[in-house]
């Protein structure tokens, strides 16, 4: 099974059509903030001696994935005026690159004897790794080869640096993303030393004697001076020996990724064993019901097991962003619907959660239960996190489709037209689908000439009925991992209707997860439901459930873009007098019929300001 | 009615005459700590030029609140170790004092240039109050008026220094302290000048143009840069237009200490109306089931109405001890056994468990349910609750009784001898209780000679059923005010037997407390109980009450230095297969009986490290 590129597919509808014009709308105002605060013009090489330093060494990263993320976009929706501002900053990204190919401007500007001198905190190859990145959609998308030129010399750079030679710097970076890059451009360069530089970067890690410590001790610094574990890097030891998802949840997002490219580059089985119990630990323990992950602000970090609190949920869009990157590797190592569940999940709510009706604010921190001060800001001084869900969005399409010399998976549903390549023939499949509303797919299915294949349709984990017709007629075929599997010599005309039944659900939670006992969310098809006070005014954690979902599903074109509300009786906790007390000896309250309106988690804090749960009380059987 | 002095209760044996014990052994390690750091030999005034700058410029404040707490513990047990120290230490303060009657080591050495320029931030008039109130309970207990006289020459000094008079400072202390204490020198002085210095301060408070913005204009600081709202400082408006218990809790308990005494001083009707609003706010929207204040870690502060997080709550034991301070004053003013219940529900719960069972850790910060890590610590860089912790301990007889010319009143049932005097005569009572785990109260009168006046004892607002016996005889006798009352003409040998029915009974908040819905807490008499997991080997937050408690109080002499535990039949939430999963379709789950044992909150973290919780589960009705 092997990924599609995102140029592979074409968006052409309905949900994530409307999604990729918001962020359209979103990577100009983009733009006007990396240009407003000086990110941009960083590149210009002026801001040293005399200016101020800027606040951030990894305002490189910015440019770079807002370039991505818009080479992506212009490659679904051309754009003029966006692909002339890409133009003019990939130029200008360039034009900073120094004779030895090195790139990054505070390094180069601001304090230039300290190139390479503090991997552990200066982001620099982080910085890279997204210049990287950036580079390969650019040239993708536009054919053109400057910018990946640039990367190619910067990595061959980085190449002559880093290793285990005697003069190389035997060392890694603080936040990974290097590695998953140098995997990117091997891929399209086919350049072996890039592969070998990701791997090195991923085998040193937490090696003992530590390399922090070495690098730390060479600056005349005090260890005891070290204000995060090994942890927050996942740096503790060596990372085959890792066990359980640890540290700041973006860092160890992107290093599972690495870890999955190069599983797969090098059919690596004990890469394959340390990424299950990992993906383990995390789905078992340190995700929530949201796809959310990183559950402290401390640290940006994942907690504890079952350390899943509501209100201070950290949750970071770009962790969630790096769970869809790494879920969808793992997908196609373990060819299991179970890992496109969770991808689909963190898409839909975690994700997309990020970023307003509007594309010009955007949430950093994505709690489950708010008071009503917590709000999407139109940029952050750490501002990772607005380009991220646009690399997302844009190129969305990626996450639906894989294929092999012989087969074609469909993992997610969405109004798209894909063309697939097997061993000796290419099929467009077109997809009309509401989904994420409803759960009716329609596929036409043309494979140019006949041919034989097997299509594999995900049957997805919240779906507990579905019919499939073929052509019209019904068809009961066997699902093997969570697929539908449908093998049968294929023609032109050939066509799919798939009806995966949308029930509302409640979902509980482990009961070792103290934040939700005697809760339930409410899940309807992929999507997870909040109550908002704008719909339901009252208190929203006075509102209980009846014991079974008694709510009704209906499709609301008028409201936040369109979305399907659940609606239905519910109970207010009230008593008879409730003034002059805090604290008295315990009586039963009184349940008072209330109607609800529930609206999908993503579509929150996009009306007036108030208190928003997932997690609502439910009564007792 | 008017408070008795702490040198008229002489505590005899049972609950608090052990805590009295341990509170002796915590002077001493009180005393260490203050060595250790150098807090005592501050006071030598030579940490100057060379020096390291010491941490706080508060420092003082640390040994005053020793030097009080050590006074009020040897008139009550006399030590000959502690009252060595006692007066080295005394001596030392008072030959700190400048020849103008100034005495603050840090702002006399470290930045003599200072003085007096940042009331806002530097606690200078905080650490006077505590030495003024150092002085006159050294003075009360000792007789010698060394350190007395020389907290009259500083007030004197304060007296010219602030004021409304052309070349006066017309400002007030940003943390309240020195208001309460000017109206205790007053009150053992007849200094008329003290009272009218702490009513200034008082009156200054909130006044527009702002005081803090004078001061931090004139320091030449840019305003923007205030890091607190005036709300911190309880500073946001004139004292007499608050409504709301605001900012951080400590302060606020002290200037509504000030408040109260200038009420009673004054016979203010309009600051006893702010009193009442302000307790009114407290009582019914900002107060922890434990009598705990101030539930943000964020300014040490209340939060929101019924924001009351127990995972995070502050509730410093400082804010707890002034809560008890000002009860007790608001009482007198009152005269209500409701003041009463809450001055007793702090001081058994939230304030006690500030100390550890050997007296040699502390609380900072008290919450009501821990995940195991929040333990208590031998000392703090910021040590002020130790110290006041062990003044309330040392003192606690002076909150059991108050009397008048004709009236006696009986407030919290603790083993006691206490004199006091009416209008023409002197009374003994002689109490005999194990009282907080026993409800029977034996009280011997000795009026000396016969004696008309009414005994008033209170009822406890968690008591639901009493009985009085007069001589052996039951009574039944009206209740007023929440008080039992006995007129009579008394004799020698007329005793008393007051039985208080202690049930255990479940609390439960108001339905606006959103952290405390569907769980109930645990009162038994004035003691709110916790789980621990020490005696509760499971995850506490799974465990269920069953709908009314059906729980046996039993006294256990040997454990946590002989307390009554409730142990009982509860559930324990679970499933069939609770492995592999972290979120499923809503199922009921099961409930596996199990026994429980509760112990009394101040008791918590006596033992081994685990789970600990006051609110507990409790099946629906």
């Amino acid at each position: 099974m092997k990924p599609v590129s995102w140029q592979q597919v074409k968006i052409t509808g309905s949900f994530w059509a409307n999604w990729q014009k918001i962020n359209q709308v979103s990577l100009y105002h983009q733009y006007r903030q990396l240009k407003k605060t000086g990110r941009i013009d960083a590149f210009r090489l002026n801001r040293g001696a005399g200016k101020k330093i800027l606040p951030h060494h990894f305002w490189d990263s910015d440019v770079a994935k807002w370039v991505e993320a818009t080479a992506l976009s212009l490659w679904q929706n051309f754009d003029r005026g966006l692909a002339e501002k890409l133009e003019k900053t990939v130029k200008l990204i360039v034009s900073a690159q120094q004779k030895d190919g090195y790139l990054n401007t505070h390094f180069t500007v601001v304090e230039p004897e300290k190139r390479f001198t503090n991997l552990r905190d200066s982001h620099e190859l982080y910085c890279a790794g997204h210049l990287i990145e950036a580079a390969v959609a650019h040239w993708l998308a536009t054919g053109k080869t400057l910018f990946l030129k640039a990367a190619c010399r910067y990595a061959d750079y980085l190449c002559q640096v880093f290793g285990p030679r005697k003069g190389q710097i035997r060392g890694y970076d603080g936040h990974e993303e290097i590695e998953l890059a140098l995997v990117k451009l091997f891929r399209v360069t086919g350049c072996q030393r890039y592969l070998s530089l990701a791997s090195f970067f991923v085998e040193e890690r937490g090696k003992k004697p530590h390399f922090f410590d070495w690098e730390a001790r060479n600056r005349g610094e005090d260890l005891t001076t070290l204000r995060r574990s090994y942890q927050y890097y996942q740096a503790h030891c060596p990372v085959r020996q890792q066990r359980e998802v640890v540290g700041h949840a973006v860092r160890a997002m992107y290093l599972y990724c690495a870890l999955a490219d190069l599983a797969l580059e090098k059919k690596d089985k004990s890469l394959l064993r340390t990424l299950r119990l990992l993906w383990e630990d995390l789905i078992t323990k340190k995700i929530y019901v949201t796809g959310g992950i990183g559950s402290t602000r401390e640290g940006e970090a994942f907690g504890q097991a079952y350390e899943l609190p509501n209100d201070t949920a950290y949750c970071e869009t770009c962790a969630a962003c790096g769970l869809v990157f790494w879920s969808h590797r793992l997908l196609h190592l373990e060819k299991k619907a179970k890992i496109a569940d969770i991808m689909e999940l963190v898409l839909y709510n975690a994700a997309l959660a990020g970023i307003s009706l509007e594309g010009k604010t955007f949430f950093y921190v994505n709690p489950l239960w708010s008071g009503g001060n917590h709000h999407r800001q139109s940029w952050y001084d750490c501002a990772c996190c607005p380009s991220n869900i646009s690399r997302v969005i844009s190129s969305v399409g990626q996450y639906a489709y894989s294929s092999s010399e012989k087969d074609i998976w469909v993992h997610l549903y969405m109004e798209s037209k894909a063309e697939l390549h097997l061993a000796d023939s290419q099929v467009i499949l077109t997809v009309k689908t509401d989904y994420p509303f409803d759960g009716k797919v329609f596929i036409k299915v043309e494979p140019g000439k006949i041919c034989d294949f097997t299509l594999f349709l995900r049957i997805p984990g919240w779906c507990r009925s579905w019919k499939l017709f073929l052509n019209g007629e019904e068809k009961v075929l066997p699902v093997s991992s969570g697929y539908l599997r449908i093998k049968r010599t294929w023609k032109n005309g050939d066509y799919l209707q798939l009806v995966l039944e949308m029930k509302t659900e409640y979902l509980q939670a482990h009961p070792e997860v103290r934040f939700d006992i005697g809760q339930v969310a409410l899940r309807r098809g992929p999507l997870i439901y909040c109550l908002e006070q704008v719909d339901n005014k009252v208190s929203l954690h006075r509102i209980i459930l009846p014991a079974r979902p008694e709510l009704k599903a209906s499709f609301r074109p008028e409201l936040l873009g369109g979305i399907t509300v659940l609606t239905g009786k519910a109970y207010y906790l009230t008593a008879a007098n409730l003034s002059g007390w805090l604290y008295r000896e315990a009586e039963a309250f009184s349940l008072q019929p209330i109607k609800i309106t529930a609206i999908p988690y993503y579509a929150w804090d996009n009306r007036k300001a108030g208190q928003m749960t997932v997690w609502v009380r439910r009564q007792e059987n």
